[in-house]
């Protein structure tokens, strides 16, 4: 028999039935004769109010259910009059499950700074707002693998520990089965890699890419969605050293293709959030709306949370070549009036500054930019016909920036190897890379969409950190 | 548009209907007049039969129509005479895309062996083995993700580099940012962590139970689907240093409930197999037959792939207590004509030929063991009345061994700490952990299944390295 939920009882549920339910205290009020709780599962954002009158339930009983405590009730469900709620349980018996001292448990009902909570990681998954988060991040993860197993791609696990650098030479960590205290070395005095588990140098993968590529020269359609690294040490609100990513390649596809999947895949992964979890984002939305009261108009967001999200589930994104953004930028007010802090000139990276003015200013809504210079792009992106620019493109959000980078790949070999060449990668290093060129290449294209950064758009939290369970930093690995 | 696949086409055509389809040639036959190209694009282990007739189809083109070259095909749909496919491509026009040089490609149409396959794992999966495999991995990836979604679990992204070690003491991968040639030290000469990417030692999760025990305390169900790390020296057939597990939790669940949510769960998974992956089991299934057919029949399964799946999918798993194993055990055949290597006695751990008599055997079935003594297994499963078990679970599959292990918890906050203790575990490093027993702590349980391990069975394959596309292990990670 399955246990009951509240997610479940709230939606459906029979007058004076008797269940018997289980949960966690989020408040207790009342008077001295009847007290109201109210219980979650974590299954809703939801709370089930539960009614304990003092003749049915013991003091003693009654002075354990504080905040944070297990308890299990069974009761009569009722309809309840109270405007909050449409249901009660009418508590015929408690049992205390686990309590939860008011004195040392630390999610008391009251409001918590972020960073107080990113302290107490193990512990805010029990608040509402990270519940709705991570029930948020659930229903994201699902609609990404519903999404593409609708369109037949193959999940495909590429590896995580890789001898292979050849994208992240000096922002990779380093895997080893050696004593870190007494590595051992070689005569002369380089490290005996023989010895070491794999034989090899190995590390966390950056990206899953390349093996990704692989595979779709044998399934025409994959999408890998796992974890990647970066030992970068950046301590934004936007960098983690460990983050989940979602990387889908598809054989035959050029440039054009590649935009629009990237614009079906936001759209629908955005809307299935709206279909999917309306309580948690008008948590989220109402909670957003009341952190911004205080604010000034510059610094609230222009639409509300469910607005932008519906903006962009039913908009088309913009979308326009690098060189043309670069040519709306030189003729922008803030570049005339000296207001960006970076040059703009063909070939720079764009900054932060340039993209949020294309974005948030210019066209207010998700831009498309491609075809880049090939020298600020990756050795495995498509050269152009003009010899200057690649098929490259990277999709950008408002408020979140560049949220997926991708590129129709170069398929001739030997302008890979070229451009590998070129940019120091030794091509027999990367013989099986290159195999896929070798062998029945053809035209494919991919991209890489950061998760979390995902998540920051759906929840419209501003800190990377709140939307992962447990991040991982510079100097911070905890739990 | 979206462009046309070969599993669509099979499954559904329209004869006459023009059409323009891409894929990677598996074999081409024929005479000088008309040329049979068998075509696969992944989508599915048929091929699309292609008919070029060499009136329209140059022979410059037709002569680089070889096994593993990439073509465009434009032309008609045709119901086939032939008794091997439905439907075929009367070929109007053809492109090549990318060659494979017959004297250099690899995979030519003939049998290879996996030893050989694996040392091509970039590009094994265009064989009509591996591409069934990897399919069916992908299959049984959206199930596990579809059973906990209509169950109402959370998806829990445990981190993947972790400061904890409890578990896996000797051996976690150590995952560090340092120059490995040049490890900093203190004056005292060990090493200086301050100076490492997170500041503290670091290391590969060898599981996501602990970090899913607080998820579970917050959502209620929560799982983890994600890859897995063992520093073990084994290379053998059944270990990989990184594999994929699933670990669900669910608060207020005992063991027996944990014993049926795994069972439910097996089923469901492989029944989703069944339902969705006929054509690739099919193949298997057959392959597997063939490859039988000269083994003395002990050597051979007792039932043909397919047949394992459905009884496992419609019969009840035996579920038994390790005390009563150990009885059935010294009552055996085997154990009294001492043909078991390893002697058997209350508090060993079961070998595998333990187990394989059990299951392949006695019960000829899934078997479900319990209450194992305590010393032979982990600090954080709950202690029977007994004080000499405790409720923990293995699931042992036909051919496979353990595919899953798991347990009730303890919850008990002094008893958890007396366990670590006793273990050598330092209570106050897990006090993120220790705190989940502290504030509302409830039942609850979980187990972890290998994900490569339900591979195997279902695939009937017998090595993991070949239900993974890059397997890791020990000296090798090639790719």
């Amino acid at each position: 028999m399955k246990k009951h939920r509240i997610k479940q009882i709230i939606a459906s549920f029979t007058e004076n039935k008797e269940i018997t339910i289980n949960g966690w205290v989020r408040t207790k009020r009342g008077s001295k004769n009847v007290s109201f709780i109210h219980l979650n599962d974590g299954s809703t954002i939801e709370n089930l109010q539960v009614v304990a009158d003092s003749e049915k339930i013991e003091e003693s009983i009654l002075r354990d259910i504080t905040t944070g405590a297990a308890i299990c009730v069974s009761g009569l469900l009722q309809k309840s009059e109270g405007k909050n709620q449409s249901v009660e349980l009418l508590a015929e018996s408690i049992i205390i499950l686990g309590k939860a001292d008011p004195d040392e448990y630390p999610i008391q009902a009251k409001k918590h700074s972020f960073e107080f909570l990113r302290e107490k990681a193990h512990l805010r998954m029990r608040t509402s707002t990270f519940g709705a988060i991570f029930r948020i991040r659930h229903a994201l993860s699902f609609a990404v693998h519903s999404y593409f197993n609708q369109n037949d791609f193959v999940y495909f696990h590429s590896p995580i520990i890789t001898g292979s650098d050849c994208e992240g030479a000096g922002e990779m960590f380093h895997v080893t089965n050696f004593d870190l205290q007494n590595i051992p070395k070689k005569e002369d005095q380089f490290i005996d890699y023989e010895k070491d588990f794999f034989s090899i140098p190995t590390s966390l993968t950056v990206s899953g890419q390349l093996e990704g590529e692989l595979g779709a020269m044998a399934f025409g359609s994959i999408y890998t969605f796992g974890p990647t690294f970066r030992a970068e040490n950046s301590n934004t609100s936007r960098h983690l050293a460990e983050f989940w990513m979602i990387e889908p390649e598809v054989a035959f596809n050029n440039i054009h293709d590649n935009m629009d999947l990237a614009e079906e895949f936001m759209k629908y992964l955005i809307q299935y959030a709206l279909d999917n979890c309306q309580a948690d984002l008008q948590f989220l939305h109402d909670r957003e709306l009341e952190s911004e009261k205080n604010l000034p108009k510059e610094k609230r967001n222009e639409l509300p949370l469910l607005e932008r999200l519906k903006f962009v589930a039913e908009n088309e994104f913009e979308r326009l070549s690098y060189t043309q953004a670069i040519d709306i930028l030189k003729d922008s007010k803030p570049y005339k009036k000296g207001q960006f802090e970076y040059d703009v000139e063909w070939g720079i990276d764009l900054q932060s500054e340039h993209e949020r003015y294309l974005v948030e200013k210019k066209f207010k809504k998700p831009v498309i930019l491609t075809d880049y210079p090939k020298d600020i792009k990756a050795f495995y992106m498509k050269l152009n016909p003009d010899n200057k620019t690649v098929a490259a493109m990277d999709v950008l959000f408002p408020g979140i920036g560049e949220i997926i980078g991708g590129s129709e790949r170069e398929t001739d070999y030997d302008s890979l190897v070229n451009r590998m060449t070129a940019v120091g990668i030794a091509p027999e290093e990367m013989w099986w890379y290159l195999d896929s060129r070798k062998f029945g290449s053809a035209p494919h294209a991919g991209f890489g969409l950061g998760f979390e950064r995902l998540m920051l758009f759906v929840t419209g939290m501003t800190n990377i950190r709140d939307v992962i369970p447990f991040p991982r930093t510079p100097q911070n690995a905890a739990f």
